[in-house]
């Protein structure tokens, strides 16, 4: 049901500190994350193989977490080091260890094969930490729907019209045909809206005049589940390019988790670096806008989700819009088969190192 | 399960408002309720046909309701007419039409074949709004209980002696015997409890005697499952026809629409028309003593169904007075076994106008 | 799935007041208890045979209890004695009873067959009430797991170490080697901390020395699922039987009932007779502190039944210390399977009587 071989963003840097200890369930699966005394993160099924006490219930001591219901002792890769009152401890005590790596503020996790785990596949997120970029990160949606629908509504903007006709959207974006080019494991749409209104904090952090042009180019990526976006207002005419110094450009980032197969994770950012970066609180004052056009979407995705659960069997009437969302099921359906038949080994043994 | 060729109170006329919509489930199918701009209310199914999200999270537009998730706009029966970005709309996009009457304060609905229903089959209750007629229109009780076990105590009076031997029972009643006559698709109860004390709200509203005679004569109608009450509260020996000035006569209305097989709505009002018709307040007072007598069944029936779904194959050892109420359910239940293997076409098709 | 010809702790006398109605849940089954107006305590199935309502929204009338529904009377056999209206009364009309006893403060219930209920196999709790002894009784948690995970616990209290390392535990408990003896129906365990730091309660309440040798002896009955502990705090060298005026020696009782598969009654005391037996108050200070480290059990516990719940086919890997909490299982197992087949009729047919 799920694609294993991917890396999923698993949390935000900050959600790990001192010697706290954080669960989170991820693709079905129940999660410990902490950082050892070594700084590295560390993720371990939550669930201690000995009478299945949850370890997020434990205590880490150095690189290791000991499970505080009879205190075996794990190591950063899920082996268990110590039983108390026991001096052989078994090969078979062990615990699923994943494959984590800090960057760029991100933590990203390995759910495949950790033979197969390559951490030179880890997408690129450089605006979180890169000089010249203003970022807001840490942004985290817990979502009660299944992670297509939320990809659906992200693959299909026309919905901006509807769901944010009070905020960020106009009508007219109801009506526009994007451009859409298909890659192996990812999609690219370009949706134009000419001439229209500004959405609300473009009025409000800018100079720009009562119509301008909307540019949203996106990227959808399959493996790892995530969302790249580049937005531009412009005044008319300018282009996507457009060099204006009115010209607002944001980049924003939003990486979708399955929790379960009807729950979220929805982590994510925004970003810019050639407008305003010198200007305290754009960022934020942007960040909470585009924030609160999320809560629209959740509101209707949730609504979705618990009627689709209502009434299991009925059937979705495509219209023209849905060609792009239906191709990516598509693809994504495709890629579970694939590696559930024959899983591609295309990497090296995964060994986190402190570097990394 | 449920019988569908029936026309069942959805809702009181009062809770359709301005552009408002209301989202109620009914016989398991969950239900948007609107009035159009031509004033005539609409009921359609709460689940747009293309991605499945609640008509009731969109937008009323005309005699129209938009789907504010990707702009469809549906007409009152059910018609998608349009698609934003797109000039021809399938036949295909359609959600279900409901035939639905609005007459005396309710709002009445067809849950079978459109074609079927007939205006003029709507149950009378013209005293909802009559000259010489003072109703309290309007209660409404949400029952978590399968709607068989409400009406089965509404056709069993003998549980005032115990549900509501603090309020308006009187042990007396428990050993009453109705008088019952049953009829093609309703059966009638006349139960009568002579020289016994009189509720409180006859004892503060009148100048009865301290022993009064109380005539309880009421309809079970199966097809719209619905109950009509004569009750009579008369000086002693004076019969159900009393005309002495301190007899007090109440009509009572109650309808049972299942919402699904475990819960159920409880629309209600009481109204009279030959006594103190002209004390202000007085159909006020007496319904509030009734309203908190239902809310002594609901306690006890709610607690039923639960015990019930706790042991789902207990078995019921039937008392002599059950008679009644199993004879109601045999009724039933062969009238939904004739509704599914050949519904009687008996009505012309439906259609709604503002006059009806 | 649980043993039933097994007197079970059912609740505590004081829960039995005036004429007032419980309701719990025991092995699986709704029960409603009351005390008769013979003083003798009553244990009926909670749900009337008529129209399955449940009795404990009844009313006790004599030594019956009427259901207030539509009023029929049921003794305190269980059998129907009044159907208001109806001069026969069928045989059929009789709702389940159970042999109940209030001994020691304690009431005791048998959940087979009646017949075989023996009210000289009921367990001895003679501290609870006796001369000499001081006794915190009345102690209850509701506990959303198990049994058997409960049973799991008290059986291996090298999880003193962990659970318990910031109250009434010591790491050096991790390692300790039980002392352990099976009997037919029941296994005895020896438990013992020699010169480690005395309990937090030791040190309030005692003179004892800054390290003490710690002896906890109990056994667990597996038929009636219930737990007797002596406890000892002594002067170093002294051993179990220490007759030192600065020795703590505790006794504990622990009755585990289970209310469903995966919930549980956990009803406690705590008594002494030997040490500061007129010192006020000291009772009660001991079990504040007893009671919270029972939370900490609670929470690991719960946590445990949780995540067994969200993997019920994770495999469970044994270490050592594991060996007695697993042969308790076996033989627990083996006495549901040896009841199932054939029951052996050990006692006389139960007859309650006022002076039991």
């Amino acid at each position: 049901m799920f694609l294993n071989t991917a890396w999923y963003v698993a949390g935000w840097d900050g959600e790990l500190k001192g010697d706290g200890l954080l669960a989170r369930r991820l693709l079905g699966v129940n999660i410990v994350f902490y950082r050892g005394e070594d700084g590295l993160p560390v993720a371990l099924e939550d669930r201690c193989c000995h009478r299945l006490a949850p370890l997020s219930h434990g205590q880490r001591e150095g690189n290791c977490l000991r499970c505080m219901y009879h205190g075996l002792l794990f190591d950063a890769t899920g082996r268990c080091v110590e039983v108390p009152g026991q001096e052989r401890v078994s090969e078979k005590l062990r615990v699923r260890g994943f494959p984590l790596v800090e960057r760029d503020h991100l933590l990203w996790i390995w759910m495949g094969a950790p033979t197969l785990a390559d951490a030179d596949r880890i997408p690129d997120t450089h605006w979180h930490d890169s000089d010249g970029w203003q970022a807001e990160r840490g942004g985290y949606i817990h979502y009660k729907s299944n992670v297509h629908l939320i990809a659906d509504n992200l693959l299909d903007f026309s919905h901006l019209a509807f769901v944010h006709n009070k905020s960020i959207g106009t009508r007219k974006q109801g009506g526009v045909k994007p451009e859409v080019d298909f890659f192996e494991e990812s999609v690219r749409v370009r949706f134009t809206t000419l001439a229209s209104a500004p959405p609300p904090f473009a009025r409000q952090l800018s100079k720009l005049p009562g119509l301008v042009d909307r540019f949203n180019f996106y990227v959808w990526k399959i493996r790892g589940s995530y969302f790249e976006q580049d937005s531009v207002i412009a005044p008319p005419g300018d282009g996507y390019g457009s060099n204006s110094s009115l010209a607002m450009k944001l980049h924003t980032f939003i990486a979708l988790t399955p929790e379960d197969e009807n729950s979220s994770h929805y982590f994510w950012s925004t970003a810019h670096n050639d407008f305003a970066t010198d200007v305290p609180d754009v960022t934020r004052q942007l960040t909470a806008q585009v924030a609160s056009a999320f809560e629209e979407d959740r509101d209707i995705i949730e609504a979705q989700q618990h009627s689709i659960e209502a009434s299991p069997d009925a059937p979705m009437i495509a219209i023209a819009a849905d060609g792009t969302l239906l191709r990516v099921r598509r693809m994504h359906d495709a890629m579970v088969a694939a590696e559930q038949s024959a899983p591609v080994v295309h990497a090296i043994a995964f060994r986190p190192t402190a570097t990394a």
